[in-house]
């Protein structure tokens, strides 16, 4: 276990050391009661991390998959090179098993299997490996860069503002560093800026509670933790000047699929006048979905309800209703802010106007 | 511990035999996952069901304090008046200490009292224990009688109704039997009407899921445990075209003091234009406040949102708000359902018209 101290900020996941370095990360099934750093020093670590949510988060999933890449291949560096690719394809069929439903995970495999693939014949595995840390280090820096760029273009949002409310965990835990949600408020909070924040506890799964809590803790940020039927009351006592939320798919038109109870904070915060946003990774949209009624609703197990505490808490054989998430309308969202800048109104022109922009500027 | 089928309705209690007999109880604290009735043969017995939460609900607790008082008197039945009057004394002393906060606790004790000692030197101590058993059946039965009243006042609002969202409980376990929110719902179930009940679990401390879900899973109405955070989507979704919830206290505007979610779940009624309504006894109204803003927010113990069953769920030391109700404005309730009918619209004129034709009618 790692000592700890509040205030003091480590990365969910950094790779220590070079070409024979090794991962370290946070075990977020620890948290909030314990904080424990795991060192993975193979694949099969690495594997098992992600595979028992130790890790989690798109972004953070990708990550521990590339610098998995690079543990795998350490010992074949002196080998030659079919070796060398023999033992890269190996790794990725072993991480591509660890969570199948994680398309972030795929990309990243796929990134590093592709830049190595370019570069075969040209060096020899010892510089490869070093080439292949380098695009992991690189896949790790884009994270942090995305993170902190939400951070700068959404401290405006938050000048006047003394109380945010944020539901979820849309932190530094399911990246780098800084997260997307909570980038404006780490951001402003480092610019000497006193903000207090309300976490919704987030039912079923208490994110809110376990992780977001804990971060906030940690940063050293003014933090209270509520239930998510109090959410109204606060925002009623004039506690909240502001929501933000991140987002787990965004449609063409700005509607926001995330966690369930996001479109119930969104309703709260336009019957109080209060500005909703949310804060995503410009890879949120998804401009193939015209709008929210085309995203379907996933419904989880019953028991995230009837059992969330270690202890059953409702009647054996009730029917659950338990879906993973919500979809908030456009209308209901003051701005969207991704790395790019902030969408202001959000409706298709802007999103596409945003997202077109960048997108020639970086010419993908 | 009783036997118990699916749709056997069980008062939450009753007194077994005459002037010798005893109080029967579900034991709230053992629900949802057991159903267990106790046997109370003595005042030590009820004391301690009071005392630890076996027994809740302001009429349920001066129910059990009611008959509690027969329990105390039951050896001096053959004593001199003296002797009976000083037990009765000794009993009423010993239940106030069991939940010094219940208001109605008192008041049944008081009413026993009283009852009594209007009837001093004019019966013997047997004829006095026999009356005295009468007054709390009374009390019983006029719980009873309120709950049922109730019940079929709020029928006619479900007339065109499939789906209800309750909140918290307001069921049959706070009184003799129906309750106050659950009556209109119970009723039209009564009435052969298909209804299906979406119950919120209601954290902090989960008398939805809990209690709520388990009530009406034992009357055999359909229900579906949803976490607080989800009504709105069960709203959006098409699912429910009513909401019912009992009330703490409902000011002389109609403002009413109800369990914390109660005024989120009335705002996203609102914004799905879905009608609102409270059932309660007209005990309930405290026409001594003007409005809402006089009711001040009790706030209770971080341990409930932080070690909600059992285990630790948020960081150690985070600051947590924990308010035990909220307030829902007058213009957010469609309707206050009360024993003496509908009040509708929800304002000062209607209530005062409701409760003071009312006052009048039963000459107090």
């Amino acid at each position: 276990m790692s000592a700890q101290q509040p205030g003091q900020v480590i990365p969910t996941l950094s790779w220590i050391g070079g070409i024979d370095g090794h991962l370290r990360l946070i075990d977020q099934t620890r948290l909030p009661t314990e904080f424990v750093e795991i060192e993975c020093h193979d694949v099969p670590a690495v594997w098992e991390a992600i595979r028992k949510l130790k890790v989690r988060g798109a972004p953070a999933i990708g990550i521990a998959a590339a610098f998995g890449m690079c543990l795998g291949i350490q010992n074949t560096v002196d080998a030659d090179e079919a070796a060398f690719f023999a033992r890269l394809q190996a790794t990725a069929d072993q991480l591509a098993t660890s969570r199948p439903t994680a398309v972030n995970l795929f990309w990243a495999i796929a990134r590093m299997k592709d830049f190595a693939t370019k570069l075969r014949g040209k060096f020899p595995p010892r510089e490869m490996a070093k080439a292949l840390l380098g695009e992991a280090t690189a896949i790790w820096e884009e994270d942090r860069a995305m993170c902190r760029a939400i951070g700068r273009h959404g401290v405006e949002l938050l000048a006047d503002v003394r109380g945010v409310l944020t539901h979820c965990n849309a932190g530094a835990l399911v990246t780098v560093d800084y997260g997307t949600a909570l980038a404006p408020i780490f951001a402003a909070h480092e610019a000497g800026k006193r903000l207090h924040v309300y976490v919704d506890e987030t039912r079923p799964l208490l994110q809110g509670a376990r992780l977001t809590a804990w971060e906030l803790q940690q940063r050293g940020v003014e933090a209270t933790l509520i239930c998510d039927s109090m959410a109204a009351q606060v925002m009623r006592e004039g506690r909240v000047q502001a929501v933000i939320v991140g987002a787990d798919r965004i449609a063409a038109n700005g509607d926001t699929a995330n966690k369930i109870g996001t479109y119930s904070v969104a309703l709260l915060a336009a019957a109080h006048n209060i500005p909703f946003y949310v804060a995503a990774p410009s890879s949120t949209f998804d401009l193939s979905i015209e709008s929210g009624e085309q995203i379907p609703i996933e419904q989880r197990q019953a028991e995230e309800i009837t059992h969330g505490f270690g202890r059953q808490t409702a009647p054996t054989g009730i029917d659950v209703y338990n879906p993973a998430f919500d979809v908030t309308p456009a209308k209901l969202i003051h701005a969207i802010i991704c790395e790019h800048g902030v969408i202001r109104p959000v409706d298709r022109e802007q999103i596409s106007s945003m997202l077109g922009r960048k997108l020639e500027k970086q010419s993908v």
